[in-house]
């Protein structure tokens, strides 16, 4: 028996036809003499009925329970009346069974793959393949399929070219630690699995690719926190003689066409740009959400006559006195103001201050410390009016942004002030070349160390480092970081500018990108980037909370596959060959 | 300036526009006072023309040199009809120069970008993002891209999904051996990199996604033979409730229309199919070339009553006097059929032996040994006819088969018997299940331990393991193995026969695949694959004889980056981080 439909398009119009469907169990129920099965597969369900005047095959239905594989051949009927589920394809049709195989049995499943139970990530996890049934997960990945294939398209009908890099490369970490592969062949030395395809993409705009892209697994050997895998999948592009310009186009266009022809949505261009440094103090955050307002306001010269002591020492500190408007946030009880306040200190803050806007003014402990002018002027900047709620921390600058920035998307939450079909982009620019890093006393590279400073600070590059701005951008959509990226330096002399910077020297700096600067010697065009957390840009779009929802075999936080049982141990005979052996921990803690 | 047209895209009907043409300085020409600089990028080459006249310009363009990168503006003008270039897009025009600025300058390049020049491949393979300069490397490395994305579109119209599988797995060494990767969070473990995504296409077929398609990158850690990269690409395909049939539909199909759409070539389907006994007693190899004839042929029962001693002892040792008819053949030289005898003695044959076809029998020192009725006949089946070339082997089966199909090859190619635009596809199937290996003294899988044998085999399993046939293909593209797949065992039982048979016990089994074991008691439908040698089909279709000639970043037969030097040392933090220590191999190898 060969198929002739899958189990999600038969309609009334097959009525009559003699029809073969192969598929899975789904449910059974026995009424009134006959048995109802559904039978499930990628593409949908559909009933089928077993009469207990075949008798054979009836025979063959008795034993089908969940998760069978079976093949039946039949004639397609239409439902009874009261029996038509509308909600469904095949809801108006079912099948009258005459040949039933069974071409597999299934253990009791630990878990009914179509009830969305409660059931243990941990345990779901371990039955990945039970779970992968589920239409919400199966939803989920052929979506990312679908996504990856509009990219495709796109980009290859604007001239990108689909280039492969190696995965097995030259270790140089920076940033994270790399993943490390032992050559057999070479004993004691490594290959590194790539953090990402950088230098390599670089090299392609050198050899003339114009323009790359690829759809590529990277790696990051990190203290994983949630939501973030060792292994991840990229959208990498690079373009030559190009500025920020063309790849904001480029990237805007392909967003478009994306949600365009994923969702049927149409997505406003060109998208918002905010200064990393706007972003910071309006939002506390270099990845707001903008689906929402209540921005950060600074109170710090409306409070400059105070006499309340955390104000004036702020002010005197060179702190900051910032302000969130929760809109008719004055009904929230003492206890929900308190809840807040525990926020606020569990993430390391003294707490925050509240005001409850009312038609006189504040109904608030700090009303005594404003003039009324004051309160008033803050009031009218800040758009509040009777019934809001004004969220007040003062402290260090750094901090007070964002303990408000949290305290914004926290309140957002809990008050569902977020649509979910919303789709906000925003360019954050105008990112500093250079962090501070106090563990190791240098700079560090914000982005990377091949970004671009902005051309107007290259002289001012070794007198003011901190001052620099990168020609860096990051897309960030509904509050996430979906994609980052720069324009490089093409020339030579102002990447070693960087590295010096960086506190790289030109040994260090040969030995690990010794070929990246080789190829910057011999005709490097002016060239730049982006790359997609594709993961997390497939996990915002389809609207989940977990990237794991949209990565068909993921790891725990941990870094561990339930499933498969990795990392694991391997053979004496394996590390042998590899000219490895293991350094036992206990003995080398006690010696 | 903002770059307006390509290299590649000007032709006399822009004649008069102002245009701005970005790229790498290709040559230069002093000309009766003019300069000429030819510009290329990916896209092609155009003509520039700096006119002395044009001061600033003119001084600019004498400091240009190869590999400089350029911004040029100037006028699209007609060449003099003396200079027209029919065989060149842009030959009919060129471009007076009004402002060039000089990008990026460029080191005197170790070798000439565009000549064919007979650098050595080291040299290449150092300086690759000079080397993919070459237009010859851009073409390949760009048509690979598109034979990507043609791929892409004609799966997704039927229905696969492109889902990505780990590359952090489980090492479960079977074959080859598993490249693997310290895990750091626990310490003692390992991943391992995927030599194929054969057990997750699986459970993906378990989990009911009816088609998959992945291409995807794999890993081998091999001792290295020329044309084998430790990493490589495959096209990987699996596909539910399906018979052999329905795989090389798809398949027949997707070759169709790549080459269509690629080369703008007709193959004609379905496929040849040959069974790998008849591929091998015919042309002496289970990838053979059809693109000529020349077949193995049997002359033991001619020879039957022949008493030469070598014809004798080899059929009583059931060996195999085995021939070939070379068409022409009976001009070679002595000298050159002594060639022909040292090429199989470098094999390790004992030789081979001739007969020039004349039209009164053979010339020959075999012909005293036949009756004359027997060298007719012989003739006869081998289309023999006055003026060709008898090559006889006799001995071992196995061997004469393989030294025969070498010979074939050898011929064909130094004749020139193979046409180069000619695709000739065909399908091995009926493959054994088994094939013993002399140095485990047990058998192995031929293809894979999850291939199903042939189900009117299942019985005879334990009892005549050596005459079990697989379902197992493979699809042959010009002599080259571009293809192979199976349809699996979705059935606990038959899988565990298997693996008994391949004498891995059931806990090794458990340790090695128990989730797809799991998977296979959990619902399992009938499923069954293929994966694509993805690097070779590439090198085949464009033609290469080398897989680094279709590779952007290939490493070398030693398995070594030249460009970014890897593998190579990483430092003692890094490994101490992983609980890791080198084994000092010559102290080992003292002790």
């Amino acid at each position: 028996m060969e198929r002739t439909h899958t189990c999600g398009e038969l309609t009334i119009a097959s009525i009559g036809e003699d029809v073969v469907l192969q598929g899975w169990v789904d449910r059974r129920r026995d009424h009134g003499g006959l048995i109802f099965i559904d039978v499930r597969d990628r593409y949908g369900i559909t009933q089928l009925v077993f009469d207990p005047s075949y008798e054979e095959v009836f025979k063959i239905a008795k034993e089908l329970r969940s998760e069978f594989v079976i093949t039946i051949n039949g004639k397609v009927e239409k439902r009874p009346e009261g029996m038509i589920n509308k909600g469904l394809r095949t809801g108006e049709i079912e099948i009258l069974v005459n040949k039933c195989e069974i071409n597999n049995r299934a253990k009791n499943p630990p878990f009914q793959v179509t009830e969305d139970s409660s059931i243990s990530e941990e345990i779901r996890l371990k039955y990945r393949f039970l779970d992968l049934r589920r239409s919400e997960l199966q939803k989920n990945i052929i979506m990312r399929s679908r996504l990856m294939s509009i990219m495709r398209s796109y980009l290859d009908n604007q001239n990108f070219v689909e280039i492969e890099t190696p995965f097995l490369m030259r270790s140089t970490p920076e940033g994270a630690r790399d993943f490390l592969v032992p050559s057999r062949i070479h004993k004691g030395k490594f290959y590194a699995l790539p953090q990402s395809p950088q230098t390599y993409k670089q090299i392609l705009m050198v050899s003339g690719f114009d323009r790359y892209f690829q759809i590529v697994r990277c790696f990051r050997d990190e203290d994983l926190r949630a939501d973030r895998q060792p292994e991840f999948t990229q959208l990498d592009m690079e373009m030559t003689f190009i500025e920020e310009e063309d790849v904001y186009n480029v990237v805007e266009g392909l967003m478009k066409e994306v949600l365009r022809v994923l969702l049927n949505r149409d997505v406003v261009t060109p998208f918002k740009r905010l200064k990393y440094a706007d972003a910071m103090s309006l939002y506390g955050s270099d990845k707001p959400d903008l689906r929402f307002g209540m921005e950060i306001h600074e109170l710090n010269e409306s409070a400059r006559n105070s006499e309340f002591k955390i104000f004036k020492s702020t002010i005197e500190s060179d702190g900051l006195i910032g302000a969130i408007n929760f809109k008719g946030g004055a009904r929230y009880s003492r206890k929900q103001i308190d809840n807040l306040n525990q926020f606020i200190i569990t993430l390391g803050g003294r707490g925050v201050l509240t005001a409850k806007v009312t038609a006189k003014g504040w109904d608030s402990s700090l009303s005594k410390h404003f003039h009324i002018d004051d309160i008033v002027a803050i009031n009218d900047e800040m758009g509040a009016s009777d019934g809001d709620l004004l969220l007040i921390i003062a402290g260090n600058k750094a901090e007070v942004r964002q303990y408000l920035g949290r305290l914004r998307l926290k309140l957002a939450n809990d008050e569902n002030l977020i649509s979910d079909d919303k789709f906000n982009f925003v360019w954050i620019t105008d990112f500093p070349l250079l962090e501070w890093d106090e563990e190791s006393e240098r700079y560090v590279a914000m982005h990377h160390p091949f970004t671009s400073p902005k051309s107007e600070n290259i002289e001012s590059l070794i007198a003011d480092p901190a001052n620099v701005k990168a020609r860096a951008y990051d897309l960030v959509l509904n509050g996430n970081e979906v994609a980052g990226g720069s324009i490089r330096n093409h020339n030579l002399e102002n990447q070693m500018k960087v590295f010096k910077l960086l506190n790289i020297s030109d040994k260090e700096a040969r030995d690990k990108f010794g070929f990246l600067l080789d190829a910057l010697q011999y005709g490097a065009p002016p060239h730049g980037g982006i790359a997609f957390g594709f993961d997390r840009l497939v996990m915002v779009i389809a609207n989940k909370k977990s990237i794991r929802d949209v990565i068909a075999f993921p790891k725990t936080t941990a870094a561990i596959s339930l499933m498969d049982g990795s990392p694991s141990l391997v053979s004496k005979k394996q590390l042998e060959e590899l000219g490895l052996a293991l350094i036992n921990n206990d003995a080398k803690k006690s010696s």
